[in-house]
Parts: C-alpha cells; structure tokens; sequence
C-alpha cells in the first residue's frame, strides 16, 4: 500500500523508488563492512589505554574527541548533525513523508578500562547505514534520526533525558569524569537548562532500531549470528544488612557466637541456589561485600551486600525475591541474625515490539543469517526509548562473551552482519510501519 | 625451709615474719577490694569516651596521663618505679634472698573504643596486692617486678621488647596513635636505641603472674569464679586468596560464571563445619573479607578474606588446616576458581606452668573460691614471658563475655576474688619456687 502510494507520488523513472518493490535491487543492498571496521579501529584511538581497551568515559576529553571523530562521519553520511540541549548527537535525514522518525543509534562512551565494541558497534553501525542508504541514494518515508547519546554508562543519561527521567537533582551527581552531569553536558556542547525541550511523548517516534554487542557468550557458544532481542531485563537492587555481635574471635566459642558473615555465607549460597532452581534466563548476583569491623581476629558483627536480580518479567523477580526474603529470615532464626532489605534501584524490564522483532529475524534470514531469541541481560538506551515508541535490538556475539573489558572483541565478519540486519530491518520497518 | 630461715634472719618478734608460717595470719591477708575497684574508675576518667568504654591507645596523650596515674599509685605501694627503655613501667620490690624477680602485672593500653577491664584489672589488680604487702610489711624471699608493659594491643611490644622479638623494622610501623612505635617508645619515656638492655634470657624470671579478664563468656555461664589458664593458644593467620572471573552481572548466565564470592560463601561455611566438627575450645574466624571489584552489577573475580584458626595444640591448629585446605580444593574444582593461602602470622601456643596452675587452683579453693581449667584464648603479655620463664594467669569473669567494647564488665566482687588469688598465688610460689 505504502510502495504503491510511492509509486503514484513520485516518478516511476527514479530508481530509489522502483528499489522498493521487494524483488527490486535495494534487497542486494549491503554495509561496507570493510569502512565500518575501519571506523571502529579508528575510534579505539580516542581514550586508547596502553594496556589495551579503551577509557572513554562520559565528559572526559576522550569522549569529546570521540564524539568529534563520530560527528564528522555522520556529516559524511549526508546526515544534518546538530548537538541537542541534553549533548546527545543527532543526525536527521529527510523522509518522503510527513512521519514521525525512526530513530536508531547507540553510545560511545566507555566503562573505565572498557572495550572497544559495547556501544560502538552499535553507533558506528547506523552511521554505516546511513552512508549506505546515502550512497544509493535511497529515500525512506520516514525521517531517519540517528541518535548518539551521551552517557550510556553512567545511567542512561541522554536516553533518560529524552524520556523525561532525569531529574534535576542527578545533574548534581559526580560523574566518573569528576564532572557533574550538568558541567559535562556543558562541556559535551548541550545546555542543562534546556533539557525539557529535549523530551519526547509516546508516539513521537515510529520506531527505536540499536545494533549492540552480546555482552554475553551465548551467541558464540550456539553459533548463532544474530540475537534478536526480546526486552531488556529489569533490575532490582537491593542492599542487604545482617546484623551479628561483633565479639573477640579469640575468646569467643563457636557456639556463642552470631557472626554475620557466617550468615552472609549462608545467604549467598541460597541466593545462587534459589535463582538456579527454576527454568529461565534470570540473574542473581552479590557483587558488592562488607563485613564489619573486618579485623581478621573479630568476629564480624555486621555485613552489608549487594543483592541484584534481573529477568525479562518482573513477577518473576518479584518471585525470586519473596524466596530469597524466606530463606534469608530462616539463615536469621539459626544464627541468631537479623537480615534487613533496602530497595536501591529497580529498573522495569523493557519488552521489545513483537513486529520489530519478527522484522529482525526476517532480515536475518534472507541475509542467509541464523537467529535466537533472547533477552538483553544489560540495560541500554533502548530501555527508555521503549517508553516512546516500539523498540527492537539486535545482538551480535560477543567473543567468549567478555564485555567491559579490553578483552571485549566481536569478530569484523559478525559486525558487518549485524549492520546489515539494522540496514534491512530499518528499510522493511519503514515500509510497515 | 626457706620460712625458717627467715625467722632465723630476722626478728621472730616480726608480725610480717610469723605471716609466713602457713597457719599464721598472713593466710588471712585480703587485698582491699573496695580500694581496687576505685582504682579502676579512676583510670577509667583516661581516655573516656562520651559514648562509654575508654579509647587509650598506646602512645596517645590518653595513655601517656593513665600511666603516670599507675606510676603515681605503684610509687604510693612503696615500689621503686621505673621507666624501662623500651617503655615499660617496672615497679620493684625488694626480697630478702639473693633469687630473680617474681614479675606479676598487665597493661593499661586500650584497643579504640575498648572498655575499662582488659589489662586493667590485672594492672591495678597488681598495684592492690603490692599496696597490701607494703600496708602489711610483707617481705618476699624473692625480689618482686611488677611490670605495666606498654603497646598490648597492637602487637605486644613491650612484652616482645623484654624476650628479644621485637625487630628493628617493626618500630618505624605506625601504630594507632599515629605515632610509630619508635616515636612512641621515645612518646611514653623509653629509649628506642637501647632496647637490647631490656632483654632478658631464659632462668631470668623465677615466674610470671598475669590476672585477667576472661574476656569470653564460660566463666559466667557456668558460675565459675576463678579460671586457671592452660595457656594461651597458638593463633594462626591466612589471607585467603580465591580468583574467579569478573563479568556482567546481567549477560553472563548462572551456568556461565566462575563468581569469587560464591566459592568464598562455600569456604567460609567449610571452616564453621570443620571447626565445630570435632570436641574442643578450638576456633576458627573469617573476619575481613574484600570482594573485587566490588560492584552490585559485577560478578567478584576475586575474593581476599582472612582464616584464623586458634588453639592451645599447635598439632590441632594444623590438623584442622589441613582438613580447610583439602575442602577449599575441592570447592575451586566444583566453582571454577583458584585457592592460594598465604601465611601471615603464627602465635605459637603458650603453656602455661602446671605447678603454678596448681598454686592458683590452691589459693582459690583457700579462698572459698570455684574454679575451672581453660584456654585463654585470647594473646596476652604472659605469652611472651612464657619463654623466660613460668607463667600462670588467672581469670575473673566478663559479663555477657564482652571484651574490646565499651560494654566490657566484671564485677567488683570478681575482680577483688581474682586479685586475692594473684596475692596468695604470689605469696605461695614466692616459698616453692
């Protein structure tokens, strides 16, 4: 309907638009892969640590080069670049209609002492979309906005911005720059007091396409080329505090005792077993230990830890959690402890649109591409895009999958494929949608 | 024989002298409890904290001022007080033969936020029962030091100055005060270049006396009032070191990790289950633990965590080792990760003397008082004297067991019980030995 409306618009003479029907060339339309490797080497420079990896993180003068480096190509790519008041980078590109955009896009900041591929397939990818699409002379219906946001690493923020989370009270926040947001958007060329003009509203955009890393060794393990995204998982954050009696690890018998740690022990040993127990994806990790006062010859009357649970359904975390709360009062009752539970942070789980992912798999399989489902363990920008429109991802393997770490690598072949699959998925989406 | 040459040397006209005959009032000796107990709230003023409990770390003004309220007292007890290069305050007293010295004393130094009992009952539980030979005229065959050793809690210093331990190196640590040690020793009076004087060689000492707070909760629970220590136990110290794989917390699966702090949950419930496994006083402690890199959203790579392992038989110590060594291999094969033990510190085990733990047992039965034979399971100064001579301590009960708090307590009566069997424990090896 779509093609045909085209047809009748425009003349029949222009190639681009005969390239629409599916039988038509556009369908043999392929990424450089060769020029996209060859921008990500290139961006590795920015923030290069001599012992591998990069340290790009958000605010830093690396990342104002980086996002330099990366504007440059976007103007390349024929996109209309402009820096908007939150410091995201925008590259607009006309659409034959009156629609709202598909955006698509990543980061490219880094985690301290991180890769050169999370964030960076992702951003360097779309630019290699939009030069492919600029190079044939393709058209969409739909504005493109390619999307750059800042500080991904650091919670979100660009993408938070938009969706009109960000509260004032975050800009305040030290970064791991040693910038406040606020002073790093300055410096990054946005405007903190102009961040409401940046928000978004649930139909302002057609779509939200990111390209991204595993971050996981599933896809490698399997090998399967493309992950298509089911959601991002949510994430709930707790802090856990058991309170003992701290007391002389000499004098003390063992069963006078009611040593926190023991009972940490015991907590972490049920957290593991509790998540492993029932069928699914879900994560539940400790990451994060304190015992107190942590002299080798006191027995530890406190500790204090980090519970996190994330699953692609939040009754399922809910679940997990009212468990973990059972066994954890019962570890108390045993060893004469008392557990407490803070709620830190929850992040909801984000649930892809079941179109933009049928559309992946479908580009993936005429690539000659094998495919899995599968959930997103790590948040990303897509998560609040989601609160504006469909969103789809798609995953390339992550070798041994190693992330936020120098030793993070996709191979060249498995990035190129992974662009491709953002090319196809972005010109069928905006056929259908 | 040695009570019928002193009635021969001296005057059988002698109040003091006809003391000595086993059925003559000097059976009847008390120390002054009501004045002893006053002693202790007086030094309690020290380094009070607002909070309650006392901070008189060794070489702070809070210490130095207690010890010259203790010399103040020792000088009002008729001792010839002095300063001994390596800081310790020696009172001495007189005997009538030509024999070494009877040591007998404690410490008044505190650890941070202690309590007002550890070292101080036996301190001042000392300065009583020399007051009560002066105000009775007592003479001894052999020449009596009562001894206030300086730097208890961090490290035994003065004790290890006096058998020859204490290195060169280990003055210019910094102790808690911020002071080093040298600094320190200069700080309280002593003379950091002159500290082989204070050595003293095995047969120096005819014996060593120690009354203490138990400082664990037996004595209490069972309704003891003396207890007669075995000795001091042998304490052995580890850093444990287990190496997994840090990697996100949201993309690896449970399957996939080889997680620090899990396999260190499994350990530090190994030692519990070994430690309690087997009859005895035996202990064993993790009580620092640091989980790298210690973020909610990061699985541990590696895990840092004390062992120590306590007891009066250095054979159990290694025994137990052993078992916590095998079943720490096992838990690296089934988690994934790598387990390495690195000796920090050994404490050898300190026997006790068996004819002086039957003098106590004696003196206390004398005195109307219970008894019980125990492990001190805590160091004291008595260790290092242990390898001058024989050593006996005696123990009052710690209420609740507390020790190292401010909410450490003994009560009045059981400090005058425990000092009148340091008095008459004194008065009878002073004849045997």
């Amino acid at each position: 309907m779509t093609i045909t409306r085209r047809l009748f618009n425009k003349s029949l003479l222009l190639a681009s638009a005969a390239a629409w029907l599916p039988s038509f060339p556009q369908n043999q339309l392929r990424v450089n892969g060769q020029r996209l490797n060859a921008t990500i080497k290139a961006l590795s420079e920015f923030g290069k640590n001599p012992e591998g990896g990069v340290s790009r993180v958000a605010y830093s003068e690396a990342d104002h080069r980086g996002r330099e480096y990366v504007a440059g190509l976007m103007r390349q790519a024929k996109l209309e670049v402009s820096i908007d008041p939150a410091a995201n980078i925008i590259g607009r590109r006309a659409g034959s209609q009156k629609l709202p955009s598909i955006l698509f896009g990543s980061h490219v900041d880094s985690v301290p002492q991180g890769g050169n591929y999370d964030g960076v397939v992702g951003s360097l990818g779309a630019i290699e979309v939009a030069q492919t699409l600029a190079d044939n002379n393709v058209t969409t219906r739909h504005p493109l906005e390619l999307v750059i946001f800042q500080n991904e690493e650091g919670g979100l923020i660009g993408s938070r911005a938009m969706d009109g989370e960000l509260t004032d009270r975050e800009l305040d926040l030290v970064s791991r720059s040693g910038k406040t947001i606020r002073e790093g958007i300055s410096y990054l060329g946005g405007d903190p007091t102009q961040l409401t003009s940046v928000r978004r509203k649930r139909g302002d955009i057609a779509a939200y396409l990111e390209l991204h890393i595993e971050q996981g060794g599933t896809l490698e393990a399997e090998k399967i080329d493309i992950g298509v995204v089911e959601g991002i998982v949510g994430i709930n954050w707790w802090d856990v505090t058991i309170e003992g009696f701290a007391n002389h690890a000499g004098t003390t018998a063992m069963n006078n005792r009611q040593d926190a740690l023991l009972a940490a022990a015991k907590f972490i040993q049920a957290v593991n077993q509790i998540v492993t127990s029932i069928p699914g994806r879900q994560v539940g990790t400790v990451g994060r230990i304190q015992a107190l006062p942590g002299a080798p010859n006191v027995i530890p009357g406190k500790v204090i830890l980090s519970l996190e649970l994330r699953d692609l359904d939040a009754a399922k975390i809910k679940m997990l959690y009212d468990k973990i709360y059972a066994a954890a009062q019962e570890i108390a009752t045993a060893s004469k402890t008392r557990f407490s539970f803070n709620e830190i942070n929850v992040n909801i789980p984000a649930p892809t649109d079941e179109r933009i992912r049928a559309t992946i798999a479908e580009s993936a399989k005429e690539l000659g591409l094998s495919t899995k489902s599968m959930p997103s363990g790590a948040g990303h920008d897509a998560q609040d895009m989601a609160r504006l429109g469909p969103v789809g991802m798609i995953f390339v393997p992550s070798v041994r999958g190693i992330s936020h770490s120098p030793l993070e690598f996709s191979k060249p072949e498995d990035i190129a494929n992974g662009a491709n699959v953002l090319l196809h998925t972005l010109m069928k989406l905006d056929q259908k949608l």
